[in-house]
Order: C-alpha cells, then sequence, then structure tokens
C-alpha cells in the first residue's frame, strides 16, 4: 500500500503556518505534529468545521460551503492547534459537500493537522478502504474511529504510522450511558474503561492511538486521562454548546506535562455572527477560548 | 424536516421491476417493501456492491466505477431482493466513487431496495446530518448504523418512518469478540445480546430496526433471531468469501414465516470473472446463491 506523503496537494491558506512548518520540516508521528502545532498556536484548541448552510452568515448558501469552510481555517488557524472537519456536514451537502472537504484539506496549512471526524468502523477489508479514504484519498492527519466492531478493524486505521486514530471511548451525549456505562467484568468497569485499556495494549504495538472523551462527562475524563497516562492525545467535545467549561476540561484533560488535550469547539465558534463581520467574530471566539486552554503547566 | 419520497431521480434500470413497483404502488415501511422484493426476486439474497478497481474485469479502471456497479445491479437485479452500497469503496475512490454512488442509487429501481452500508454514527446533531446524508440526499432505502454511542444517536436514524435502521449486533469478524461478547450482567449476557434486546425495546416505538449479525457466527444468529422474533430484518454478511453456508444461515436467521433474512454475498458473486464476460459470470453466481436463499418455508 502506498503510503501517502502528508501535504501532497496542499497549498498554503495561511501564510505565517506555511514558513513554520517548513522550517521545522517533516516529523513522523501524528503526536509529534499536533504538539507542535499547538506550541505554535499556544493552545489545544481544535475548531470544529461543521457547514451548516442554514446557519451560515446572511449571503452564504450551501454552495459557498467551500469558502465559508476556507474562510473559518484562515480565521482560526494561528490560534489552533488542529481543525475537525466533521464528514457528516459535508455528507449531507452531497456533491458540494464533498467538493469542499477534498478542496478544504487540499489548501490545508502542513503544520495545522486535520482530524477528520467521521466514527467510521467496518470489517477489515473495509476498514482499509475507509483509511484509504480519510489518508490516501483525502489526505488527513487523523481520523475518528468506532471501537465496536474490535481489534482486527482498529488496525488498518492505526498501521499508517504517521497518522492518528482516536478511538471512541467516552462519548459526550447523555444516550453514551446505554452501552458505554455497562459494567463488562467483575469489578464493574463500564465498558468504556475497558475499550480504553484495550486500546491502550494495542498501542504498545501502534504508538498512535488516541482517544475520544466527551468533556460533558468530567470524572470519566479524569479516569480516562489516568487510563492513558502521558503522551496519549485525547480529544475532547463537549465546550461550547454542550457547556463544559474549558479550563476545567484542559485541567482534567492534559497529561503531566500540561498537554495532549484536544479540546475541540464548534458550533459556539463558528456561527455566533450572522452578518458580514463573521470572519472577525469567528477570529474572536477562537481567540477567546484559544486562551483558556493553553497548556496548564506552561 | 423533509421527508423525501423514496424514488426522486430515479429512472428505471431493470424494466421488469420498473413495472412490478408501478403496479405495487408505494409501500410505507422499509419492511414492507424489502418483503415485496423478496417475494418478486424469490430470494433473500442481497449483492454487495463493493467497487474495487484492482478486481475489476479486464479494460475497466477506477474511472469505469459506475458503468460497472449499474453493471452489477442490471445483471443481478430480478433475482436479489436488495443490493448493499458499501460506502467504504466508493469514498475511496474520491470524487469518481462519489459521483458513482449517487448515480446508482438514483437510477435504481423503485422496486429493488437500496441498503447504504455506511456503519455511521455520532451523537445527536451529527447524527441527524449522517440520516439527511442517507436519506434525503442519497436517497438510500435503508443504512447500518453503530450502536456504541446509545439511542439518542439512532433516533434521528429511525425516525424516517419510511426507511430501515440496521443496528450492528454482531459482526462477521474475528475481532467481534473482543467488546461484542463482554458479560455485561450479573447472568453473563453478552454485549452483542444487550445491544439487540435494547433495540428491541425501542423497536416498539419506531417499528423500524432490524439487526446486522455476521453469518459466521451461527450460534449467535440463532439467539439474535429468538430476540428479534419475528417481522425483523437481519442483515447477514459472511456468506461468499467469508465462507458461511447459505442455506444454514437462511435456516438460521429467517422468521418462522420464512423470511427477512437478509443474506449478503459481495466478492463472491462480484469478482468471479475478470473476463468479457463479466457481467454473465456475476448473474449465473447471483442466480446460484439466490437459489439457496429462497425461503425455506415458501
Amino acid at each position: 500500500m502506498v503510503r501517502r506523503q502528508i501535504g501532497r496537494r496542499r497549498a498554503p491558506l495561511v501564510e505565517g503556518l506555511k514558513s513554520a512548518s517548513a522550517s521545522r520540516g517533516r516529523m513522523d508521528r501524528f503526536q509529534d505534529r499536533l504538539a507542535a502545532s499547538a506550541e505554535r498556536a499556544g493552545s489545544w484548541l481544535c475548531v470544529g468545521i461543521d457547514p451548516d448552510p442554514d446557519q451560515f452568515p446572511a449571503g452564504l448558501g450551501a454552495e459557498d460551503t467551500m469558502e465559508w469552510s476556507l474562510g473559518v481555517v484562515e480565521a482560526v488557524g494561528d490560534v489552533a492547534c488542529a481543525v475537525k472537519p466533521n464528514a457528516a456536514f459535508f455528507e449531507a451537502l452531497g456533491r458540494i459537500g464533498h467538493e469542499a472537504l477534498e478542496e478544504l484539506v487540499a489548501r490545508m496549512p502542513p503544520g495545522l493537522p486535520v482530524i477528520l471526524d467521521g466514527k467510521r468502523n467496518d470489517i477489515g477489508h473495509t476498514a482499509h478502504k475507509y483509511a484509504e479514504a480519510a489518508f490516501d484519498e483525502l489526505g488527513a492527519d487523523a481520523v475518528t474511529v468506532t471501537p465496536y466492531l474490535g481489534r482486527d478493524t482498529v488496525a488498518p486505521f492505526a498501521e499508517y504510522e504517521d497518522r492518528g486514530v482516536f478511538l471512541l471511548a467516552r462519548t459526550s451525549n447523555p444516550s453514551a450511558k446505554d452501552f458505554q456505562d455497562l459494567p463488562v467484568d467483575a469489578a464493574g468497569t463500564p465498558l468504556y474503561q475497558h475499550v480504553a485499556r484495550k486500546a491502550m495494549e494495542w498501542n504498545a504495538q501502534w504508538r498512535n492511538l488516541g482517544l475520544v472523551a466527551g468533556a460533558t462527562y468530567p470524572d470519566e475524563l479524569t479516569v480516562l486521562r489516568t487510563l492513558c497516562g502521558d503522551g496519549v492525545p485525547l480529544l475532547l467535545p463537549g465546550v461550547g454548546a454542550q457547556g463544559a467549561d474549558p479550563k476545567e476540561t484542559m485541567r482534567r484533560g492534559a497529561d503531566t506535562s500540561g498537554r495532549f488535550a484536544v479540546v475541540n469547539v464548534g458550533r459556539a465558534v463558528l456561527y455566533a455572527d450572522a452578518g458580514e463581520g463573521w470572519r472577525d467574530t469567528v477570529r474572536a471566539h477562537a481567540q477567546r477560548f484559544a486562551a483558556s486552554l493553553s497548556s496548564p503547566r506552561s
């Protein structure tokens, strides 16, 4: 299988990032690129790219999804450690969305990692195709993956050594408890912790797994960070529209070096202003969140 | 939310199916359309549409994905009860794949249900977008959905009353056991059975859920059919390249009326012949599987 170089097809979008990346050279591991990006940005803010034409600023419609998406990245690129395009929002727009996502990733500055949030997975042969789609075809730096199907379905993603894989552990929604909290052994270990433990066992081999942990469940987040130890990235949705506190999320989610709590904010950054000055408002909101999401020990 | 009529954008591909559908009129529930299609075909064979250009017949390449896919549907349409495009294989082809999938579903005969195998899911707001993408934008009759995130993430799919939702219970891969077999109560009930029970509780409200159960695990399949009772469709991968026996799968998977065991075959039908006569070979293989997959009680 061809291992595509990160950065193929990419043209500069944020000028400062281009030179930073060029001077830093290519780094092999996703975690290293992520940490370098957070250091550059001075923050662990990840901005979710969730294009919803019903919420676009006045004058923009579905056909402007690419323009809107690129505008968001330009506005937040220097204060965010990563961006997280949400595959569902692009898919719901059909061909327009598909082309916008391709173009967005193609034009992303190499210094700003792209986490494709698709929560895909399937049995082995098909999982390979999903990995190919995300990594080779689209060029994402990392993906989110559902764990329900077990190890042999995570492998096709994790075997891309220079990419990252965030396995869902505890999600941020109310029904997360339906299955994720079920006790799976005599000690009463909930499923989400078992998933995290298994992931860390597998990670002894792969070394590029992270976890998704909803910031809306702070106690579970603390447990997950303890289980993972240092250097493992946690992707943390739930801050912003879902109401979790940024500083508290950072404190609980970061490792002992104060790093690797990748705190995602979507709607609260994207859709605060429907007027002509929307880019400035997006930037101002991103800056405000970014300031709350610097490394607690830096 | 707009509830798109099944059949928008569809043009006839298999003539016999067009008239069958027209004379039958529109049916509201996915299960009814599926059962009618199985009766027409005389079989519960579902053909997986997994376009892999590396395995295409000589002379066809990635750019011919649409032609190949349409050729498969034309070859199998009158002996299959449904087709199951596998989203991963289309995604891995980028824009070509996206357009081929759109065109394939748009041209599918209304009498032949399309089960979009995407195994998507996400928290509520995003799950709505995935449902929109599959049902409104693409026009699928049913989807496969991952259960790990719980009830509120299944709801956005299930609330499309005229579509079907196959929730993953026990998958067909070796690592299925990693999480799906974990005991989740004092009685030792494995997770996959708990998922199935929950799904059937929810189904009292929605009435359009089915389950995915790997035919490679016959005992688990028998348990799942018992848990579901009559009238609930089971989507059964594992026959063909994965080695499960068609008749045995049908016997265990069908309900007491001999119906609703939707047995998927992909590679073993699609890629047996790389020569010019590939359409005839696809058809012959589909017919052979179809003959083993008639209702055991009909």
